[in-house]
């Protein structure tokens, strides 16, 4: 690894990356991930791409901030701007079935006689009339779409893995038969806002995350390196999962001085 | 028509065939439902078979006599008494996610350290938290199992459609990759506990019901004859689907008479 391939810039997954979910908590910093951010920031290029699909990226941002992370709101990339960005290009109604805090992206899109849904809730705002409501939709239209903020299996807690809005997108999808397009990791058109928001190729950039398949597969699909952090929901057995990491560290400050220490090369 | 073989036994669904279901409330018998049920009760024989999973048999046959449908609670087939007899036979430990009213079954059975979940949940009882718990039971088990009280797709209330258990199911295979058993129709063994109640070969039966696939081809599927009535969950587009009736009718009564003025062969 003496040599390797230049390191420009820098994507970060957030949760379980720079700090744990705590519900109905601030959560807690993951140990030297502030550091990690600070150098990165001073050093190198750095964006935070978040399937975070609950708060309005300055809340992400301000969280991060009470923990000690200073990473800036407009370094944030979470789904729900990218959503509304994209009804409104493909002129689509959206049935919203997502947290009040990311409504404010809908902000003058027509939601009368909706053409989609959009979801992105789960735990306390979850409810069986909620998703309910969202089936009424899709079971009425000729050819149903669900837009889901992220395609998660789980997602971590501190106090153990929760189901994710994944699992749901799969519960509407059985009962309506409607398509799916996720517009979050691992899906290429949501790893471009990243790539686009650091204005390098692919090949230059490294994507750090907990999750293997999505974050780690996601961004070596899409031709960045991915690098695998022991931290958030890592599991041992990972290592029976396809896919290889470029680079495995027990957590964010470990990865960012191993490849500083190499010359930002890897 | 005028000849066809004989009619020994009705195996009927309730939800959709005998009453329509309203929320929080008893809901509203289908017309002439008592009369069919007293006529089957008298010159025929009769045993009801339901995927109904919030009400113990008890529960189920007293709501249809308040609506005026005269049906006995021995008479009654849901799937939680025949999963607690599963799980007795094959020495399973549930986590229950079903209804308290059911719960009643499991008396005596074993719910320490689980090693399956039984899910027969959905509306006011249904929650993130719920879910979650099921979820969590199974992500922790090397093969996990999850019996499934039924596998449908929607069910029906008067005020429109409602997503079914069936669609949760799919939730927690995507995100644990569970093995899901339903007990419930469309399955054979659950057919079985009808064919066995009335006693007689499966050719001698038909069964009614407002499903077209899990009433009318799963009962096709176990040898007997499958009527779909225009009631409950009916709608036209059924004719686009994969199974051919053999009867279909306006409602329960329609059928009957029809089979009966046939001197009950069809």
């Amino acid at each position: 690894m003496s040599n390797g391939r230049a390191v420009n810039g820098f994507l970060l997954d957030i949760t379980g990356v720079l700090y744990n979910s705590i519900y109905k908590s601030d959560g807690v910093a993951i140990a030297k991930s502030a550091e990690a951010v600070d150098f990165l920031y001073k050093h190198s290029n750095v964006k935070f791409l978040s399937n975070a699909k609950g708060n309005s990226n300055r809340n992400v941002a301000r969280r991060l901030q009470r923990l000690g992370i200073n990473i800036r709101e407009e370094d944030v990339i979470t789904p729900a701007p990218v959503v509304a960005q994209y009804c409104r290009e493909n002129k689509l109604r959206p049935h919203l079935f997502v947290r009040e805090d990311v409504l404010q992206y809908f902000d003058g899109i027509d939601t009368s006689s909706p053409n989609c849904v959009v979801m992105g809730e789960v735990e306390e705002g979850f409810s069986f009339e909620r998703i309910n409501r969202a089936f009424r939709v899709l079971i009425d239209m000729p050819k149903p779409l669900l837009i889901t903020m992220g395609n998660g299996k789980f997602f971590q807690r501190v106090d153990g893995p929760c189901i994710d809005v994944g699992a749901f997108a799969a519960a509407l999808k059985f009962s309506t038969n409607c398509e799916v397009l996720n517009i979050g990791k691992p899906s290429r058109f949501y790893f471009e806002q990243g790539i686009n928001a650091l204005g390098m190729k692919p090949e230059e950039i490294v994507m750090v995350g907990d999750d293997l398949m999505s974050d780690v597969g996601g961004a070596q699909a899409c031709g960045m390196r991915g690098i695998q952090v022991r931290t958030g929901k890592w599991r041992p057995d990972f290592e029976k999962l396809p896919v290889t990491p470029d680079l495995t560290a027990d957590c964010l400050y470990d990865a960012v001085k191993l490849i500083a220490d190499n010359g930002f090369r890897l």
